[in-house]
């Protein structure tokens, strides 16, 4: 490369760098969102079918924007801006799109337009994008990929989903024991098809077992003459491939990992992970306790939309059926609530309370157990601890109440019945709140699927038994 | 070195990795969390006053494994245990104790010990160390570093909380960019006192801001000639230091980034952010939307039993002043209740049911905000989408207890009632669930910590106002 080429490189990589800087203050918020006025303008665009103003409009974005890009136009504008762009739809772009954003594009493609894009992947992205492809369609997919490219895809579908071994990548840079550092920083620079972006060099036995892990800053300060052995860390985590995908961020975070190897059942080093595609998974695994325990499903707005009706509607089909438990405790009393109404209108104050009581212990518990710090050793202290909670909350709560309604109703032994029904629901609330969860993870259920619903049908049973069931005893009605 | 002495380091590494193998196995259960025998037999230790134990168990332990354990015992025995184990309460062990934790054992700890620490901690390690402590032992403590620690400390202190100038290291590597890559490699093996780990070097101009980075992996693949101007990548995410860390997090996520530059209003490099830092934060800011949902505060089980029952009390007074409104409007139907007590039982299905359905559509429009999933671009196509679920599901479940009502109490105007009531306060459920936390956020109010009180009271009150309504309005009571 003469000087004068490197100097219209330099150029056009400033030119180039400055442009993308402008672009993105035109096209992104401060929150680093895509502006809505950019969003509409392409959405324009696809309206007019200018396919060259789309390109155009779409062409200085970051892949990760492009692929932000699809998920904020409408369904069916999508496979419109997938064609017009066609050329901008590099692998990057297609690894970052949504699941279900990039099932949509997925299928609308021709099997061998697939397996061109499937080839450039890495083989985590490649899984990824072919894994939710039904069977038929895969095959085909597969059967226009080079043997190699295959291979490797197959061996991936081979382990079950959500594993290590789906997520893990085959590019990695392994090498023997025995290499110096300079040994090894020559094989870097000899072999140009190692992968370009490592973190870490894997130093293995002759039987490809995985011995000590060298980080790059330490090889880039060692003098070449030292050996790979006395620089490498011995003590590193091992990630069987079979491991599921939320123990493996478990572990990434715990050790503060950056990569780390995955052996198969014989211990041979057969892929690596690194934290990038960890992020993404810890991400989704943290965020879904709250959809879970509110039956939202998958919660992703980009679901289909009847597979979203379902979920959510089998989740309250199932609440339908507690809250018909609960109508019943609250029939039992119907004689009492036609002499005295007043009950009906203060009963769902101690069945709600008890019920937001009972979520925030739950909500607790269920975090605490998915990020390990819930364990058996300390499952007892938890308990004691949310019983505790309970019952000061409890008081409060029964005072507030109890005296309000004395004062609003001048009957002070109603204000003492929802005090104490008060008290009573709060216990059952902090009690289940923790004891469910903690049971369902002994039986190796998730308990942030179906906590809730043992939690609030106690809370809204046991609300109106308790301050029905007082008001009948203390001869109120 | 000596041969002889190589031969002998090597034996002591492998005797050490075997050791700790053999330690993981009997502390560690299979998912990687330490066993209930062994935290038992820690505690017994600690109950004899045996350090010695304390010590023999603990010592094989990994540092993020003896930051758990301090988790797993009683609050009672931390500092014992912490006195058990002083020289084995190394900087990782520190770095990686629960917030909670660490203030308890940092209030214990006088001001030199604690300075000592800090030292040794990378910044953003102690600064996370010593944010929590009060101003006057803060003081103490910065008073017994070194200057050049304290300087540092204090300016990382100078930024917001939770900002990216508290959460960056000072410690990076960064040059000029007329250096070649065998530069770099001599520059870094001659200064010793570079951080040990980094993942990416900065190049930086003669102003010091950065203007381009280069990964190790390309570095230690490239020819020793080759002017790092030529390698770098010129588009990189910078960082300002102000940036909230909740936003840092999503822009590691987006453009999948290992480290990357942080910058002051002037646009100079002055630290790094790794993404081992920020694995944390995601798992936290990506779960607390569950905690903050129900109320639950912080939701760390450690936290001082007096500030989680002050923080959940505090939501439940909000919610039972939106219950004792839900109660009024049921209120104004007592007369028709004592006429027809079967409306008492039945209403809590209508209100309870638009609850769990609201709870759902809030916990995706949660999720997909703080995921910028959701930004105006997309908000009325995700309103629609929400409309026509709730009419889904209104409708299969207003069938469903209809049709059950009509043949349980043989009243098909009864039936007709709860149907329709149930079908309003789908729809009510399913708009405000979504436009509360998009309306919330436009406010900038973070819409997990509030929108669920103006849910839950719309869906009470709208299901008891609906159905207790029609059923007078149709003459049923």
């Amino acid at each position: 490369m003469s000087e004068a080429d490197l100097k219209d490189e330099e150029q056009a990589g400033e030119e180039e760098s400055a442009r993308a800087e402008a672009a993105e203050s035109e096209s992104l918020d401060e929150d680093n969102r895509l502006k809505p006025e950019f969003v509409r303008s392409v959405k324009e665009a696809l309206d007019q079918e200018d396919a060259d103003r789309v390109y155009d409009l779409v062409e200085p974005l970051h892949p990760a924007d492009i692929a932000d890009l699809f998920e904020l136009v409408d369904e069916r504008e999508r496979l419109t801006l997938a064609r017009a762009i066609r050329d901008l739809m590099g692998v990057e772009v297609i690894a970052e799109l949504n699941d279900w954003v990039r099932e949509l594009l997925v299928e609308a493609l021709p099997a061998d337009v697939i397996a061109d894009i499937a080839e450039q992947l890495d083989t985590d992205d490649a899984v990824a994008m072919l894994e939710d492809l039904d069977e038929e369609d895969q095959q085909a997919v597969l059967a226009e990929m080079e043997p190699e490219d295959r291979a490797a895809i197959e061996s991936a579908l081979a382990y079950p989903e959500e594993s290590a071994g789906r997520l893990m990548s085959r590019d990695f840079v392994a090498v023997h024991e025995s290499m110096t550092v300079g040994d090894l920083i020559d094989f870097l620079r000899e072999h140009r098809e190692l992968p370009t972006e490592f973190w870490e060099v894997f130093i293995v036995d002759p039987m490809h077992r995985p011995i000590g892990t060298c980080s790059l800053s330490w090889i880039l300060r060692t003098p070449r003459h030292i050996p790979l052995y006395d620089v490498m860390a011995r003590d590193q985590t091992l990630i069987p491939a079979a491991m599921d995908q939320e123990e493996v961020a478990l572990r990434f975070q715990k050790y503060a990992l950056i990569s780390a190897a995955v052996v198969d059942a014989s211990g041979r080093l057969i892929g690596q992970i690194t934290v990038d595609d960890i992020v993404h998974i810890i991400q989704e695994e943290a965020g879904e306790d709250a959809l879970l325990l509110s039956g939202a499903g998958d919660g992703d707005i980009n679901e289909p939309i009847l597979l979203t009706v379902r979920a959510r509607l089998t989740w309250l089909v199932v609440n339908l059926a507690t809250a018909m438990l609960a109508a019943s405790v609250v029939g039992l009393f119907q004689g009492a609530i036609a002499r005295f109404a007043l009950l009906a209108v203060l009963m769902p104050i101690v069945s709600g309370m008890g019920g937001n009581a009972g979520t925030q212990t739950l909500a607790v518990a269920v975090r605490a157990i998915a990020t390990n710090q819930l364990t058996e050793s300390n499952t007892v202290r938890m308990i004691l601890r949310e019983l505790r909670i309970a019952v000061a909350n409890g008081t409060a709560l029964g005072l507030l109440i109890g005296v309000g309604t004395w004062l609003i109703f001048g009957n002070p032994l109603l204000g003492a019945v929802i005090a104490s029904a008060m008290v009573i629901n709060n216990l059952i609330a902090g009690l289940m709140g923790i004891l469910v969860p903690v049971t369902l993870d002994k039986f190796n259920v998730d308990p942030a699927v179906s906590s809730a619903v043992f939690v609030t049908t106690a809370t809204d049973t046991m609300g109106f038994f308790s301050f029905l069931g007082l008001a009948v005893l203390t001869g109120l009605a």
